[in-house]
Parts: C-alpha cells; sequence; structure tokens
C-alpha cells in the first residue's frame, strides 16, 4: 500500500460518521448522502501530509482534513446549483433531487460544520489557521465568480484564466497543506513553500484536466472527451490556441466557436494539433510540476520525509502517463 | 439620545468602510451595496449590550457585532433566493438585480467574513466565541429549513411553531449578547441567563410580528397587513385559531385557506377576533417578555447597568403600544 493508499484509509475511518444532528433530516440526510459518495479526498491527504512531513501524525490534524473536505463539499453543492449540473460524481446533485433551496441550505450548514471542526484543534494555532482558511475561502469564492464572468467575456487573457483557476482551484490544495504545517508548528518558511508546492501543483493539475479532456484516452477520463470543446470553455488550450493560431486558421476556430456541427470537437483538435497546442499544454503542465518540486525541495525537513508528496505530485499528474 | 441610539450611531461608525476588497467588483460590490442599505443594526447593538453590562465597552466588541451583521445578511440574501423575493428593505433583493449564482456566491463569502471578523478577538475568548457561534448558526439553518418544510405541511402544532421560530429567529438574537458577555469574560451563570433573555424575548418579538401583520396599524407597520393570511402562512395566531375554532367557524377557516377572495383578510380577521386570538397572542408575547425579564434579573450586575436591555426589550416589543 503506497503513503497515499494509507492516509486515504485512515481519513476515511476517522471521516466515516454522521457529520450532522439526525434532524431536520430533510436537511441533513441528503448531506450525508453526498459525503458518503466520496471522491478521492485529495485535499485531506494533502492536510494529513503536510502534518507528517515534521513527525507523527497529530491527532488533531484529521479535524483539519475533515474541515477542508467538507468545505470543498460545500464549494461542490454550490456550484452545482449556480452551474444547473444534474450529475456529480455520476449520482444526480444535491438540488437535482431535493431542491435548490435545500441544496442551498444544505451548503451553508456544511460550511458552518467546518469552522466547528476547525474549532477543535489547540487554541494555540485556531488563528493562524483561521486566518489562512478564510484567506482561502474567500479566494475560492473569487475564482468561482471569475468562472461566471468569463463565460460572458468574448475574449479571456492566459494570465486572466490563470488567476481564475489559481483562485477556484489551487490555493485550497496550498491552503490543506498549510493547515497540516500550522499544527505541526512548522516555521514560516516551510509554510510558504508547502503553500508554493500546492498552488504550483494545482496549476499543474488543472492544466493536465484541460488537456485531458481534448486529448485524453476516453477509457481512463471518466469524462466525455471533447465536452469542454463542445461548449465553448475557454481553457488553457483554447486561449493560448486562439493567442496562436493566424489566419485561415484562426477564422476557423473562431466560426467552431460559434457554431454546434457534429465534427466540432475533431477540428478544434485538428487546429489544436497542428498550433502544437498539445505539445505546449505538456510543457507548461511540466513548468508548474517542476517549480512545486523546487518549492517542496526548500523545505527543511529530511529528503526520506518528502517522498510522500513528490508520490502525491506524481500520482495528480502523472495518471494519464 | 437614548442608550440604543448612542451605540447605533457608535456601530455605524465602525461599520461604515468597505468590507470586501475591491475586485472582482460582480462579486462584491452587490454586497457592499447591500450592507449598506441598514436595518436597525438590532443583532450589534444586542452584542455591545451585553458586553456593557459588565464595564466599558471591549473595542474588540465591534468585531464580533459586525460578525453578527454580516452573519444576518448573508441569511437574508440566501433566505430571498430561497423565497423567490423580489424585494427587502424596499429596494430590489440581490438575486433579482445580480442573478441567483452571484447572490448565492455573494452570501457564502459575506459568511466568511463574518468568521474574519470573529478571528479578530483575542484567542483566549476565540474557541467559546466560536463553539456559540457555529452552533446558532446551524440552528438558523434548522429554522429555515424547518420553516419551508412547514409551508408543506397541512397541520403545524403551536410547539413545532415555536421551535421552529426559536431556531430561525430567536438564537441569534440571543446569540449576540452572549457573545458580547464571553469578551467581558462573565460567568457562566450570567451568559445562560443573557442567552435565554434574549431567546425569550425574540420569540416574544415574533409573536408581535405575527400579531401586527394581521391586526397593525398599515401606517406604522411598513408591511402590508394581512400578508401572512393571504399567503396562508401558519403563524402562531393561525395555529392557535385552528386548534381553537370549533364547528362552523373552524370550517369556514379552512375553506378560507384554500381561496383567494377580496374579503378574504377581513373574514379571517373576524374569525381570530371571535375566537379571542388577538387577546391570547397579547398574552402570550407578555408571557415571553416576563421570561425574558426575569432572566435579566438574575445576571449579577448592578439594575442601572442593565437598564439599556431594558430599554431595548421594550424598544423591541411595544412598537405598535
Amino acid at each position: 500500500m503506497t503513503g497515499i493508499e494509507k492516509l486515504q484509509q485512515e481519513f476515511e475511518v476517522y471521516f466515516n460518521h454522521r457529520h450532522f444532528p439526525a434532524s431536520p433530516a430533510t436537511l441533513y440526510d441528503p448531506l450525508e448522502l453526498f459525503l458518503s459518495n466520496s471522491g478521492k479526498r485529495i485535499r485531506p491527504v494533502l492536510c494529513l501530509m503536510g502534518n507528517e512531513l515534521y513527525g507523527d501524525l497529530h491527532p488533531d490534524a484529521f479535524h483539519l482534513s475533515a474541515a477542508i473536505e467538507l468545505f470543498h463539499n460545500f464549494t461542490l453543492v454550490h456550484d452545482d446549483i449556480m452551474d444547473k449540473a444534474p450529475l456529480r460524481r455520476g449520482k444526480p446533485t444535491v438540488h437535482a433531487v431535493h431542491g435548490e433551496p435545500t441544496a442551498l441550505l444544505g451548503g451553508d450548514v456544511m460550511m458552518v460544520v467546518a469552522y466547528d471542526y476547525i474549532n477543535r484543534i489547540p487554541s494555540t494555532f485556531l488563528q493562524e489557521v483561521l486566518q489562512l482558511f478564510n484567506k482561502t475561502a474567500k479566494e475560492v469564492c473569487e475564482g468561482q465568480q471569475l468562472d461566471m464572468d468569463f463565460e460572458k467575456l468574448e475574449k479571456v487573457s492566459l494570465e486572466e484564466y490563470l488567476n481564475m483557476i489559481t483562485l477556484k482551484t489551487s490555493v485550497l490544495l496550498a491552503c490543506s497543506l498549510q493547515m497540516g504545517a500550522i499544527l505541526a508548528d512548522a516555521s514560516k518558511e516551510d509554510q510558504y513553500h508547502l503553500y508554493e508546492f500546492g498552488r504550483n501543483l494545482g496549476i499543474a493539475f488543472q492544466i493536465q484536466d484541460d488537456y485531458l479532456d481534448a486529448f485524453g484516452d476516453p477509457d481512463k477520463f471518466g469524462k466525455q472527451v471533447g465536452g469542454d470543446i463542445q461548449s465553448n470553455k475557454k481553457t488553457f488550450l483554447m486561449i493560448h490556441a486562439l493567442e496562436t493560431a493566424q489566419g485561415n486558421q484562426l477564422q476557423e476556430l473562431q466560426q467552431l466557436m460559434l457554431m454546434q456541427s457534429p465534427d466540432k470537437v475533431e477540428r478544434v483538435l485538428g487546429i489544436f494539433r497542428s498550433c502544437g497546442i498539445d505539445q505546449w499544454a505538456d510543457e507548461l503542465k511540466d513548468e508548474y510540476l517542476s517549480k512545486a518540486l523546487l518549492h517542496l525541495e526548500n523545505i527543511s525537513v529530511s529528503k526520506d520525509r518528502k517522498s510522500g508528496l513528490i508520490e502525491l505530485a506524481y500520482y495528480l499528474i502523472k495518471r494519464d502517463k
């Protein structure tokens, strides 16, 4: 069993209980069900690893992991309302089954319970953890707003997209790691490098996600390949293609974005390939992965303690390799 | 100037600044505007009074007041989405102007900023304040869920309604007072009595609100009188009327609830009066006010320090007298 699997299992054992009171069941039961339909628990594992870097796991690190997992699930429930998504992890979303008001309120109470878990750690660390967590929570909301704003814009620059995706996705990974480290009383400098490891890893992960949506193996990807292209999403790939393509090719790409044709995905992919977008994305991903690993190197613990995080970085990034 | 007005003014001076970053303006500007369209700031004043009971105002009591005001406004923004309300305090609601996704996300980020304000108090009090605040926040969500559930029920008992309204309204008033007292390092027993003062006062306030919706002076009430009757809301009055009315009168009341006729409000009020519901409600309100004041008496500070809270209780309850 790898270090990741070990921590995933330990987290599941800890997390596998009711998080909410029994009543009102109309509010709480949908949330319990949603939480049990687990994802990969990446964020809790990051938090535990951030703590384990410095020695034996602090028992309270599980509380912080739970807080992050609840916060993450709160964002999923609310994002699904905003996106009017019918499915999540292959199952109907909370609002699709129980209505928007209950999903909205359920998300709210899930966030409160996240704060409840944070409040279980020793008070010496509480202020510092809350400061980081609140900053991150605000950024995640900002990222979601920017994502919605971008849908209405004709043109989004790579820099703007990078900022949006950093807020929406990466900072929570970074925060998870740093929260674990705060509880281990890590130095400010180590905390900074750990945060930056997570932030850069998150960006690499998103580049890969965008890449796989276009070029992934349908059997391995788990989602419909080409979904981003079908819905004209401004991804790393599309933004760079619009900045790179010239003349007729640019015109064709712009026209393809205005229509729905059976061969749309195929034709856009053709343009992506001919502009070298696939290779560019692969290199960009590696660039962020390298940045992440460099920050990890700068952390003042022995190399063998870092093996779990290196393993996790490759697990997250190389899933199609 | 009364003690209430003095604290309202001091709070406004403290609160009158931006609470959110400038960007993204699409997310934050609607919230700044919503917060500036102030209500009576009752909850912040309660928090300040709960603190002032024990001596000079602790400067950090303003942070806790702001947290409560932000939390309260977060619930308003989200409740308005759930209720599909077009207006709030005479102005269009956030979702009506900016769409549901932004209102949803705006509410979320307002709650996070509430926690940010709490995190500014000395760490010695942080855990205790958070525990109370989290418990209350969960209860407020539960109250809103029960309120929505009750709309679909044919029959709601007085006990069930009382529980719902306690959660939805009263506990936040109680929490506001107790948070101020925690910051003043008040004894557990005093905290309990102060909380119970607020909880009972909140119930009395709600009984009055239900009463005024039916029997209030339209010029003074500020809302359309009879609104609850028109929308068949199960209020203190309606629940008790359905439990009290007999024979033909009960039948008429039940029929009136199934239809919309021009004289509906008038006829329901006639039944309310003939069953003595108006007097019953007035007595019930006084009963809860007395309970509240009894708890206030039990608090171990000199009587003259309590004058502000007594003033506030009468200000809240006697607004139509």
